[in-house]
């Protein structure tokens, strides 16, 4: 199976990881909108490219994995690519999502190609978990938890601060909210009763740091929902004990089968790596879309259209024997 | 949608109950081997028929769930009924599985129909949790866990012993070993090592004690490669603390990204019923069965074969709209 990656950014290296660790996976090309000279990857022998060879469709790729973000690449991105292309995204701005799978369905389904959106760990893995369990107990509440992780959306909205060189934003579930849903109590929470932010900030020398903490803390949608910690620290030790991007969360959904009878089904990760464990997902998701299209399966399809058995390198019969 | 229980016992009411949480099903009849009018069920206004008129084909109903054990019932009995019905089951030996999906393959076939085996919650949910997990991280290994519930082979096995009126058998998670695991340590386990089991006995009057817990704990199969307490206990405290089924467990799979990059996905269920927790997962997959054929597939098919969209009662847009 041949793959593409466009875009060699913190998930253009997960999903170039991934690839490795699949024995019927190989790297065709890393493709940039920059000067491909510029750019040098990890895995010998792999062209990179230029995004001027994808537009022409002619690329002997099987599918093509798209590593852009989700404001401003994606929504042209996948369309674009999924009438030339079997493709894959990432795409997670969650209001936008009917919309970008009808554009993508379009241009796949005139292209006769298949088109994932919206794949990794969440959306992903977690809409997995959340939609099984809703099926298997109709009667029942989701709740989803995040972290404890690093969040690049906050990490840079304080970094772009007056005054703060860098930071690190951990998002983390109050624990309280966490028994209160494991223990079946089905809680009403605020947000701010579900999760707690902690603040890694390098400042520029001589920078007022009660401002930046008031700023930070303050912060409408980011922060001023929530109960904030904010620490300085200096580079020495932002690069010491905070260079990763380890993330998780849960989803825990309680349900009853009947009067008083509780179950509850928790799904959890804890992930070294959130770029890398996302880029898994796409890659296990990019054989999906390439055996379906073999298929003769055309359109947009997301998590929930996509049987396990695709996914997994085993046959059915391997399946059976060893995961059943 | 319109569904038939084949079978009374603790599963097919689990199954009943099942049924009255989802909105789109219907119970259209419960079938027993025995005398019809020796049954009484929960459902009011529901026919209790023999197997006599299922035997001839004709019955109303768009999916069958079939409720028997494993070991002598479903191997005879979804073959047979998938020669008329889109079936389900939840068939548990693993050792004779490819035997049983081949013979409800080849009934299924040849009648049109869809049968769906060995599904609940391991097999099952859990199959499906390792399915993914390994697909997502091939690097990897998978642990399960069971419990704490009552394992019902194990309480029937020491109801055997004789000078033994009652038994409840807990198995129980090592949580050093749990621990272990979900630190991603991938520590080699033996039986020994993973799960405890403890055993609440009611004896009969005069009975000797020590003959029988040495006959349990040195059982082989079921105890002898376990530490296994036991606890002697009347009638009352039966009746009072143990006349519940509940049960669970964890799926927990430790995966390496890329060279010492490590993620943990845990998978858990903590049930109050097992009968009605499998019976839930029954039912939404009898769903998928009743909707797939309405698609014309047929064929035997299992968890890994079904996407999760065709389980849930929500439409696709509502599901991306909701769950993903």
């Amino acid at each position: 199976m041949k793959v593409g990656i466009l875009g060699y950014g913190n998930l253009g290296r997960g999903v170039e990881a991934a690839v490795r660790k699949n024995e019927d996976m190989e790297l065709a090309a890393v493709y940039t909108r920059r000067d491909p000279a510029t750019l040098t990857i990890k895995t010998e022998g792999v062209a990179v490219k230029s995004t001027v060879d994808l537009d022409t469709g002619k690329e002997d790729i099987d599918v093509l994995i798209i590593c852009g973000g989700s404001a401003t690449d994606l929504p042209e991105m996948t369309p674009k690519y999924a009438a030339m292309y079997n493709v894959i995204d990432s795409f997670d701005t969650h209001a936008r999502i009917p919309e970008h799978f009808a554009n993508v369905d379009k241009a796949a389904q005139a292209a006769g190609k298949v088109g994932i959106i919206s794949c990794g760990w969440d959306p992903g893995m977690f809409s997995i978990s959340r939609a099984y369990a809703s099926a298997v107990l109709p009667d029942g509440q989701a709740y989803t938890f995040w972290g404890k992780g690093v969040s690049q959306g906050h990490s840079d909205a304080v970094r772009r601060i007056k005054g703060v060189k860098d930071c690190r934003q951990y998002t983390i579930p109050v624990p309280e909210a966490l028994d209160k849903v494991r223990n079946g109590e089905n809680p009403e929470l605020t947000t701010r009763e579900k999760h707690t932010r902690e603040c890694f900030v390098v400042a520029e020398e001589g920078a007022d740091l009660a401002r930046i903490e008031n700023e930070i803390k303050t912060m409408p949608n980011y922060f001023s929902d929530y109960d904030t910690t904010v620490h300085f620290i200096d580079e020495a030790e932002m690069k010491k004990n905070h260079s990763g991007l380890p993330h998780g969360g849960s989803v825990i959904y309680s349900g009853e089968s009947s009067d008083g009878v509780k179950h509850v089904i928790e799904y959890s990760l804890t992930l070294d790596s959130n770029p890398e464990f996302t880029g898994s997902v796409l890659v296990a998701y990019a054989r999906a879309a390439a055996r379906l299209n073999a298929e003769g399966v055309k359109g947009a399809k997301t998590v929930f259209d996509i049987a396990p058995s695709y996914l997994n390198l085993m046959s059915g019969e391997e399946m059976r024997a060893h995961l059943l």
